[in-house]
């Protein structure tokens, strides 16, 4: 017998606090849709009323599998419920359920609201009470509650009894400031329920300021509560919420939670975890975090040597689920940490096997550590590592030469007066049948400032006529760009390393010079030859 | 009565393994000094023999008042201590500690090692005393301990109990996997303490893979753990290991670890904590995590209404510390009462002395939060901050105005088939009286790869006559050149931090665009000025 855990999703509402971050009503409508996919069993929209984005978001409303929730806080004191016209901005949402957050901690009541603690108890049970003659399913964040405990058990224990008995379905154990770690959560969390509030109505939202906000949310669970609040990618105010993608793998694949109790996400919904880890990075911009649990590009990179050639002979060796469970990938990078049984393992990652002891392992080795030398990194270029493997082993194809680029970067005064900053490139290419050609991309905006530099230009204009590659060339778009001032031998010199994508697949390469536009242009190239040689396109 | 908890760092060897990092020989010292400084324990320095790095850091060795040390492997089955060819190149380091890991889950050992359990156990104790007969502090990884025990309780402990028993100062036990939780450490570092081994002699070495590192590093500790094995930032291996930054402020400023506990770390060194952070980014030219615990710029950010609001008349109400300790700041988006105090402190830094209340506080402070949420950074280029600063006040003289530049970076074949790199830059300038001037730089290489690129060629035109204040100009030389693709509004712009001498001071500029070219050419042109302010020059 498994006992049911429920997932509420604030990245709507909670996320949306994170510095910088402001969803438009089209994202909120994706990642919505997301998380109803995923299985998370209540999607909290955001707070109807506070501003117009989330107005918005209610009056359009995803139709969601998940239960839609509105945010907003309980009744003010000298006033009815029915009277409150915040609150009743809220209930205009309609949502099947609403979340009230309300005061719990007894300095929080007399110091920011400025009421009696008596008329604080009322305001929760009014509000709560409210919700349920409204049909609707209330559900009471209980703000500040640990903070509130530690100061005062009796009355914080009263504020979420009072929410409880006006018929709360489910009392959350807010830890607001994020300070409170996890023996506290789960001695504070075993209180409650002894003071009468069962666990199968108990809910826990955490924060991550001392770094523990997954393991709080686990210890609220093992003391008995049954609902966990959090976000996609731990999304925030602050340090963040909760990282639901990282704790909803941990319940679905680790003792004992994993044989104890069963949640809305089904097993087959559990690969895409990587997909909408990234979807939403992809949504707000941002760079995805390699370093985080399960679903980082880095989660299951091996670059210790000796880590490298256990993998080899078995992946459990030191890796502590499958990748493919969550959506990830293993990855054996190069650096000139390791040596010939990482180099096999990462050969046969992108599809090159070699027996051990074959002699190109050293000369591939060799090559690869004094382009190190030089200032390249191979870690996460994999692609170009790829093409430096193959030119060893006589197996990269010669697609095309480069006989001259040519790109300039201007900025001037405009007939109308006005500065402008311009970008032009000029790209010459030979292919094997002796024709050259040569293409162009030339850029002018009005603004100050606005164009996007030497760099873009020489990418257009390689991707503007690539002869008989065009096809396989027109969807590849650059992802990232990252430039480092590093050491090549004695003198320093620029790394650039890009990351692409057409779409499906995703790449990286590596170019080094003192040139930062010969660089670019290194890795640009090296990640044109790679798509080619992906696509399984032959030599024109 | 506190008890002594001690901290050793191995961001110079776990930290090491993380995708994309790779440490010269300057910057871990650099990396030291500040882990001493702080007041780590134990520095482990990387792994003597393992690659040339490693071995040339210890040959060039930190003088530390934390015990350095060096990370091996215990000796192979087969031979004895003395005869191991890996385990001689640990010792020739000559550190006051070694640490060697070693198996303990059985699996691991017949199967990555191919050796019998008793044989695995000879070498923990053997390479164990023969640290000790040579008067190293002996340490030992217990590799794969917890998922070890969890598989065969008995040989696991077998495994500790013979390094403790040949003299091991400390019995380290790794969660290498990094996927076990934290009731699970608790309870099987508990059995290891039973078994015999006294938690003053244990240490835990916890990775992030679950998001739990933190958790399972204070969970060990509950249990009775005495030494805490982490990095800075988090560092290391796949999601990286336990997080000191956060660790270290948690151990300080929280119950109940504050007042049972004592750290090396002294009250004076957590305020450097902030900046300790930083500079890792800095070495790493890394974005620093926004939402880190303690230490991140949005860590204390407070950008909910209503906890902006209460934060005015406490910050209790949603802090759970003061950021001031750890070195960090509050920011309050909507309200800039905070900010001017700051501001006031900065400006006079820079010699600009202005009333508490003058209004022109809160325009520098706008255009200063405008120009941040561009992508513009002033914390380390204050030579631009100051600019701003007197553009506003109206004490910034028109030197010069820059009519026009262009730069072109070519590469091609030369009269002789070989490939040449060349850029080429010019600058038209004009002068208050009206005067135009155009200079040029020209720079060709024979060799592949070896020019400088645009940025050079265009310092180099704009330094070759700026007419009447070239006598100021001429010493002025570029010493680093930082580059980062960071957020401006919606669009991922190139920020440029370049920082400049004359040989007697130093000083640094920034500049952004979505064209590097053009980024750099505002910092540039805004260090030409600083130079030119900071010698009295008056405008010709």
């Amino acid at each position: 017998m498994t006992e049911r855990l429920y997932l509420f999703d604030t990245t709507l509402r909670d996320g949306q606090q994170t510095q910088g971050v402001q969803f438009s009503t089209p994202e909120k409508m994706a990642i919505a849709k997301s998380l109803d996919e995923l299985g998370i069993d209540y999607i909290e929209g955001g707070w109807p009323g506070a501003n117009p984005t989330d107005s918005e978001f209610f009056h359009v409303r995803p139709q969601t599998r998940a239960t839609f929730t509105a945010f907003g806080m309980t009744k003010r004191a000298g006033r009815s419920a029915e009277n409150d016209d915040v609150l009743a901005q809220v209930m205009q949402a309609e949502t099947p359920a609403v979340c009230l957050v309300g005061k719990t901690h007894d300095f929080h009541v007399t110091t920011a609201l400025g009421i009696t603690l008596e008329e604080n108890l009322e305001n929760i049970s009014a509000s709560v009470a409210y919700l349920k003659r409204e049909n609707r399913e209330p559900l009471f964040d209980a703000e500040h509650f640990f903070d509130g405990y530690k100061a005062n058990p009796d009355y914080a224990l009263s504020c979420v009894l009072a929410a409880y008995e006006a018929g709360a379905r489910w009392v959350v154990l807010c830890d607001t400031n994020g300070g409170t770690l996890p023996k506290e959560v789960e001695a504070i969390t075993r209180a409650v329920i002894d003071a009468g509030i069962p666990g199968d109505h108990l809910g826990i939202h955490t924060h991550n300021d001392t770094g523990n906000a997954v393991a709080n949310s686990l210890a609220a669970v093992d003391a008995g509560a049954r609902q966990i609040q959090g976000t996609l990618n731990g999304l925030g105010e602050r340090c963040g919420n909760a990282n639901l993608i990282t704790i909803i793998p941990t319940l679905m694949l680790k003792e004992p939670y994993k044989s104890v109790y069963e949640i809305g996400v089904p097993q087959e919904a559990l690969i895409s975890l990587t997909r909408v880890s990234r979807q939403l990075d992809d949504i707000l911009n941002r760079v995805p975090t390699k370093s985080a649990p399960y679903v980082g590009g880095s989660a299951f990179v091996h670059k210790a040597g000796l880590h490298a050639s256990a993998i080899l002979k078995d992946p459990t060796t030191y890796e502590h689920i499958d990748p493919a469970l969550v959506g990830n990938e293993r990855v054996v990078p190069m650096s000139n940490q390791a040596g010939q049984s990482n180099l096999r393992a990462r050969l046969q990652a992108v599809g090159i096997a070699l027996e051990k002891g074959d002699p190109h392992l050293s000369e591939i080795l060799d090559a690869v550590k004094a382009r190190e030398d030089q200032g390249y990194a191979y870690d996460s270029a994999e692609a170009s590592f790829e093409l430096v493997a193959r030119g060893i082993l006589g197996t990269l194809p010669n697609y095309f030469d480069v006989e001259r680029y040519r790109v300039i970067s201007e900025r001037r005064r405009n007939a109308k007066g006005r500065i402008v900053v311009e970008s032009e490139a000029m790209v010459t290419v030979r292919y094997p049948d002796g024709v050259e050609k040569t293409s162009f991309f030339k850029n002018e905006h009005p603004q100050e400032m606005s164009d996007d530099g030497p760099v873009n230009a020489i990418w257009l204009a390689l991707q503007a006529d690539l002869g008989p590659y065009q096809a396989s060339i027109e969807p590849v778009k650059l992802t990232d760009f990252k430039v480092r001032i590093t050491q090549g031998g004695i003198e320093a010199v620029t790394r650039v390393i890009i990351d692409f994508t057409d779409g499906e697949k995703r790449w990286s390469t590596v170019g080094v010079s003192s040139n930062i536009v010969d660089a670019s242009f290194a890795a640009l190239l090296d990640a044109l030859v790679w798509k080619l040689l992906d696509d399984g396109v032959r030599p024109a």
